[in-house]
């Protein structure tokens, strides 16, 4: 079997809301999810606050060393949206006002109440970028080169990666599949670490949890490889039965 | 007024199920907000994965500029629990078994089906590292240096913020408030923007959303100087006033 490109994304999350606490982030999640089926897995995460320097600085970084780059958050009309200067200080190119998020802005705003200096802010892009369709309120995303800037508002965002859904290269998908035990997890490590180092190419995740006063633990296995994920968890079913288990074949 | 000291924190939280998408993260917004009330600000949060190096470079890179370095997850008895030996390696130290984490945990298994292996992973700790209080369950977080490395699940990381409530030095709390107003916040951006520039100290975020088909939006003031907030909240509700727009003085 030939050896196979792994496609790799990071994500940054901009936004002071986040890290005050104020916001329980949804972004990562829906992002994590969608780059899955795509082919394409998530390899790091960091939320920065609203501050050019600290934008310029995890943008630089991640998207040398990824496929492809996503940040939410920072695009809307006022002043603390930076997002966009950021981004264009980080390429060393200017911004400029897209005539086509112009138009799209226009017609939005047509029937509420007229474009405005602020609302034209959310025209500007990094000079050389391309928009992405937000089919659920006037501004658009924004790809250059490998960084797609999306929204922080997660139902906008979903419809933003709606509509690059199929657009991005990426390999096979990551394949995963859990059973779930009430039992403690300290009980069958050795077990689960004899079932990861015998399956080529598969990862052994465990996951305790306490509910009802019960201890359990979910273990997802993952993999490009859907047969192996199969033979893998087949071999661990076995073992955990073996050793007087009860398995949930869809966890618990 | 003396120029004050900030205090910040960085959180690294370490695991595949948040990049996966499989778990929706919760401590960043629990340990952002028990952060706040010890007068600390959150100013980064790296997500990455089960991978030593990936680990080894976060916690070097953000407990050298911070006051404080917080992780999550991976402190568990199973082979995907790397975080305690990720730390030892940033640090140049060994791992070592900590007696009490050891005495700790043969008391909780006595009635659990006693010590094994697999728990006694649990007491290991980077060389020099103390104990935090779990009061959840058996095995204890760990503190070495300005590192405090915590549990995944959240409500056992909430015990362990309790424990370490009142400990850690910090500045004057950050003091938030927030208004509310159904509007689009393209409208008004230039009276926020405005607000912010007239009231040295203060941070204005804009929050927008779309709720039962209509577009409104709140406006959170934040500054560790309570009078400050106070001023601009003020002054900010006064101008939203005297554009036409009701305001609710809690947000929306």
């Amino acid at each position: 079997m030939e050896s196979e490109r792994i496609w790799t994304a990071a994500l940054v999350v901009i936004g002071d809301e986040i890290l005050s606490g104020r916001t329980q982030d949804k972004n990562v999640a829906q992002i994590a999810q969608w780059l899955n089926v795509q082919g394409i897995r998530l390899v790091e995460v960091r939320v920065v606050p609203d501050r050019q320097e600290a934008i310029v600085e995890a943008v630089n970084i991640l998207r040398a060393r990824n496929d492809y780059l996503f940040t939410t958050g920072g695009i809307g009309p006022t002043h603390d949206d930076i997002t966009v200067d950021a981004i264009a200080t980080a390429l060393g190119v200017g911004v400029v006002h897209h005539p086509k998020a112009v138009a799209v802005l226009e017609r939005y705003y047509g029937s509420r109440g007229g474009i405005t200096d602020a609302r034209l802010r959310m025209a500007r892009v990094p000079e050389g970028a391309s928009l992405i369709e937000n089919r659920m309120s006037g501004a658009p995303g924004i790809h250059i080169g490998n960084i797609f800037i999306m929204a922080g508002v997660p139902n906008i965002t979903a419809g933003m990666l709606d509509s690059l859904t199929g657009t991005l290269e990426g390999g096979r998908p990551v394949v995963s599949r859990q059973i779930g035990c009430w039992v403690a997890e300290s009980e069958i490590a050795e077990l689960l670490s004899h079932a990861e180092r015998t399956h080529a190419g598969v990862a052994i995740g465990s996951y305790p949890f306490f509910r009802e006063g019960r201890t359990g633990a979910n273990f997802v296995v993952r993999s490009s490889d859907p047969a192996a994920v199969d033979a893998c968890i087949t071999d661990l079913t076995a073992a955990l039965e073996a050793a007087g288990h009860t398995v949930f074949p869809d966890g618990i």
